[in-house]
């Protein structure tokens, strides 16, 4: 087992933007990251830190048009072993110790766990192939970003 | 505080390939993850979980032509708060309890933390913006997909 510290916070959701604060002690953490336009944030999912949430492994994604059994790791479920939820977004504002970000999925009271920069690079990889039960629900996530 | 459980290990590492071994209690969470291409690893930087390694805010990130003084949260540093390695690797292949992938950066022996299906309409941003001292470095990772 491994242990998570908590760095931040999600302080406030509005629209679709989201504040983040990163406690005093991990603020240096953050130096350079306004050279960046995207970043991924791993939360903690924490009204899901449950033990039925943690050993659910089964699930039928909601907003699809054909309900199929699915494995969590196969699905961005919140219920799962661990519960950290990803989630790349556009970072729009950095001051001091908050970040301001949109598109984030979290909700307001959300632990962060980690910060790291988005790089396409790596991390865009445009024509990977999903599900085709999974198509049909994709359209709404698209505005996210 | 949140407490990690390993859902698996990074069992073998062979030129560009990875074979990760899902444990027998969680093996039932892979159900239709044959449909994507690519997924997220999320996994246990084990040699970096070190009080020295976790309370590092401030790297020199290698590699780049560059030496800016950057944060954890701005780079992809093994040393952070979270020793939480994130990669999008391709999926090669699955059969049973183990997944065969392309790209993994983690070495052998690394837990597992979570997998998350690689879903383009909410995962990649081709134009994302990168600083300027990273342009420089990013070209040998781009042969990991």
């Amino acid at each position: 087992m491994g242990e998570v510290r908590f760095i931040g916070i999600v302080e406030e959701t509005r629209d679709e933007k989201a504040k983040i604060r990163i406690y005093p002690e991990f603020k240096s953490g953050l130096k350079g990251i306004d050279g960046f336009s995207h970043i991924i944030v791993l939360y903690w999912i924490h009204l899901r830190d449950t033990e039925k949430d943690r050993s659910t492994l089964l699930v039928y994604p909601r907003r699809h048009k054909v309900n199929i059994e699915t494995g969590v790791f196969a699905c961005r479920s919140p219920s799962r072993p661990n519960p950290i939820g990803l989630c790349v977004v556009k970072l729009l504002e950095v001051k001091d110790d908050s970040i301001i970000v949109k598109g984030l999925d979290a909700i307001e009271g959300s632990p962060i766990v980690d910060i790291k920069p988005y790089i396409p690079a790596i991390d865009a990889v445009l024509d990977a192939r999903i599900p085709k039960w999974l198509t049909s629900s994709t359209n709404s996530e698209n505005d996210r970003q």
